[in-house]
């Protein structure tokens, strides 16, 4: 007795697993779900994906995702172009802004530096963003890298770099998340939350 | 401040909440992967669902999903044309094929009976199965619906429509599921499983 329906939904559903967190059982759900309910549904989604890999492109600034030459950050005069934040992905740009607190531009790395996976300086675009240290005038680099080894070892190599340009160098705070328990949250964290306290106002 | 990315960026994310399961948070995520991680991928999933779209259309007998005139159950002389199980949906076929514990053939309604959706006996292929139940051998109607208010109410008129052809109809077992602990099952189950208990073997 077969498991499987046809070839077209069976190569439908391998190819939903390559969506995050997407497992077979899911993807299953997905394909019968998209050709069950509104077909018309599923099409349009066949066609966002071609149109979104057409039209996105990066940013030739900051490396983000858009479909111009310069991304909507880039692009606004209102931002303040003295600060610069380094992410890692455009999920990243995407978390700070609805956060409401930036209005510096963004370099976006795409990544971070990974030996192990042969990702080195030049395929983040560590270059690019030298460069462009180099020639706007930013008087302070946030380094905004998850807290993870390879989005700490990223941060130390940017770190060094703008220190030789004389740029002041920050880093986001890390330590007890909002709502947190002190008795949940693991020792690396509470280290970092005790090392990075701060006068109490 | 936008908490957006690009038009073809959020119209993808808007399509890919069609999923089952996906809220905005994964569909973002789901958008921004297929972006930054292999695009040839990302086309893959485009040309699946299109090809699936095309590709993919109702066994003419049974209703199931398949690619050609017959799907690949009705199809097959090994199964046996006495027993016809009545399903909702190809999930369904594809949970009891797994079972490995039937080998009668099928009758996918392609959903259930709901007046207030506006969904008729006509809707789901009742008329198809009639003329099924006439024309072919079958001894055993198994009403295998989900146990969901419309789910019964499709039983109870499928059970009416073999009645009056002398079919004998069954109804797949309701009661605790394997590895369930009875302190933590609703008394729905419980009283099923109570009315359809059996004499110990």
């Amino acid at each position: 007795m077969s498991s499987s329906l046809t070839p077209a939904i069976d190569q439908l559903v391998r190819c939903l697993r390559y969506l995050p967190g997407v497992g077979a059982k899911t993807a299953t759900r997905m394909a019968l779900n998209l050709l069950e309910r509104d077909q018309g549904r599923a099409a349009d989604l066949a066609i966002a994906i071609s149109d979104a890999l057409t039209r996105v492109k990066r940013c030739s600034r900051c490396q983000n995702f858009c479909e111009a030459e310069l991304c909507s950050i880039c692009e606004s005069p209102k931002r303040d172009d003295r600060v610069l934040c380094v992410v890692e992905s455009p999920t990243d740009v995407l978390a700070i802004e609805q956060t409401s607190d930036y209005s510096g531009r963004y370099f976006v790395l795409m990544g971070h530096l990974s030996p192990i996976d042969g990702i080195g300086p030049e395929d983040i675009g560590v270059d690019k963003l030298k460069q462009l240290l180099q020639e706007s005038a930013v008087s302070e680099l946030i380094l905004a890298t998850n807290p993870t080894v390879e989005g700490e070892a990223t941060a130390h190599f940017i770190a060094h770099i703008a220190k030789d340009l004389n740029i002041p160098v920050s880093r986001i705070a890390h330590g007890i998340p909002l709502g947190g328990e002190l008795g949940m949250i693991d020792s690396g964290t509470l280290s970092h939350a005790l090392q990075g306290r701060k006068p109490f106002a």
